[in-house]
């Protein structure tokens, strides 16, 4: 609850997801939604995976970014935002701030992947290093905070962020008729979020599964246990999916999720591999662990037909996971 | 002039494009097109990837094979069709007949890798191995089509091939307006062959590059001296790209391309990694070549929209070019 503001607490509409997918339309590609026969045999299901892979800055996160970053009035977005991230959030928020032309600042470990500090600052973000601690990342940013004035734009527990991550079910539902369920990665749960906020409201009837690694199941365990579950430090290849739930996107797992399914380690690069060569798709480990639960629970999914979310594609390509293991 | 029959060496028209698509239809995807601004940015023109790595069997060559076998006479079809191919027009012809459901053979080098074998093979082909030479292959080939009497459907030399491949830039112009030029890979000529008798015809005015890799660069020569000249065995990654060209589509390279690029080895794995990190597909080295051309020659594309024909993406993962060099 530290980390965000009262005024942010807000739990976003669908009204809220209308005006963020008009407000993001420029700033976003609407993303194709591929099929593989060959997948469908294996799995007996009908797949329609949502490629947000192919989405600009790698992810689904640009939506989000970009309706925090646009909905700031003029006075708001002259001051700037800022985040903490290590990942697609930071990428996406510095694309999204870089397209308004306003200030970008993103606390991140010093540790983290020289690629993504390259990308981030590729898109004219400024990022001020942290030690690799939640302690030390929370005292930078706060630092940060206090000296810029800036408006925080949490990676998913956000309103405004969970409003524009509900627009790619909305693109899904319009470009897929008749389907049974989606399934999308769990970490933050700010696409499962929106993806209950979408279908919560236009389509009931469709069931909603996260997948989760293994490793890294604090989500499953907080569904069983019906209150937030957070781990520490959580090790998974799928490093987009480590982070905890919190209070708004608790609201929307527990309310809509039906289940929350898990897979391995050697389940989920399996599975991304498979994809990488039967659908020709760049895509990281997160976005493989849905494929994997599908694998895993075939009479779950067996004659359905199912949106799968492919939530980004931004690998280090020197270091594939089914490589030099 | 050995491996085509007369009927054959007739020159497909635009009408058979039409007829053909009408056929292919059912058994092709419509391929996406793509952008990226990154790629943009840095070539400074407007680049269109028609993405045929993302085609049923994982390239164009789908078209061409599918218009063959759905052309057949129902007699015809019966006895089956053959081919001798270690690469994309094996695996596309097997699921072609697969989806007719009449028998294929595939003469392929014993050498070939074990993961086409097993494609071929995953789409109900029958493979009949030879020694890894040009006699060899001659000699077998002979052989399967004296036994059993089957339609040759030769990788690219014949027109319902070509007319097949042409259907792919008569979807990128219905995808994209106003294209200043488009440029695919050459090897044997079948993908620029279709290209240049749909461009030729509904476009005239576009101007039509074709990209080879410098250490396989018979048909540049062949261009620049005025008739076919053909390269013994020569050594590029882009293994599609080895063969040389024949009567028909020396027809539409002399007559109606542009100019011949090339690339070197080095310029097409940094241009396949480029897009594969930037763009998030699997593309194989020889849908490189086109992008490693782009960027050599600047000149020649700035401030132009320039539709790149991505030909496939049937690569294995386990080896890739920029890794372990």
């Amino acid at each position: 609850m530290t980390d965000i503001t009262e005024q942010k607490m807000t739990i976003p509409t669908y009204d809220d997801v209308l005006i963020a997918h008009e407000r993001i339309k420029p700033y976003i590609h609407e993303t194709p939604v591929l099929t593989s026969r060959f997948l469908n045999e294996l799995t007996g299901a009908e797949l329609f995976f949502k490629c947000e892979n192919l989405q600009k800055a790698g992810a689904f996160k640009v939506r989000g970014a970009s309706n925090a970053v646009f909905g700031l009035t003029e006075a708001e977005a002259a001051v700037g935002v800022a985040t903490h991230s290590s990942g697609n959030h930071a990428l996406s928020l510095s694309y999204a701030a870089g397209q308004r032309g306003i200030p970008v600042t993103v606390v991140m470990p010093r540790t983290a992947p020289q690629a993504k500090k390259d990308a981030v600052r590729g898109y004219g973000g400024t990022i001020i290093e942290c030690e690799p601690s939640t302690s030390s990342r929370e005292a930078v940013f706060a630092e940060v905070v206090a000296e810029s004035g800036a408006d925080f734009v949490h990676p998913y527990n956000d309103p405004r962020v969970i409003a524009g991550q509900a627009t790619c079910s909305k693109e899904l539902l319009s470009q897929v008729d008749d389907l049974d369920a989606v399934i999308a990665p769990i970490g933050g749960g700010g696409m499962i979020s929106g993806t209950c906020l979408t279908l919560s409201t236009i389509a009931p009837q469709v069931k909603i599964y996260a997948a989760e690694p293994l490793n890294a199941d604090d989500a499953a365990r907080s569904f069983r246990a019906g209150h937030i579950i957070a781990d520490d430090a959580p090790d998974t290849v799928a490093d987009g999916l480590k982070v905890p739930l919190k209070d708004l996107t608790w609201h929307f797992v527990s309310n809509h999720v039906t289940d929350i399914l898990t897979a391995t380690e050697e389940e989920i690069v399996e599975a991304m591999k498979l994809v990488w060569k039967r659908m020709k798709i760049v895509i990281e480990p997160s976005s493989a662990v849905p494929l994997a639960t599908i694998l895993k629970n075939p009479e779950l999914f067996r004659g359905k037909r199912v949106g799968v979310i492919i939530t980004g594609g931004n690998v280090d390509l020197d270091k594939l996971p089914w490589l030099n293991n």
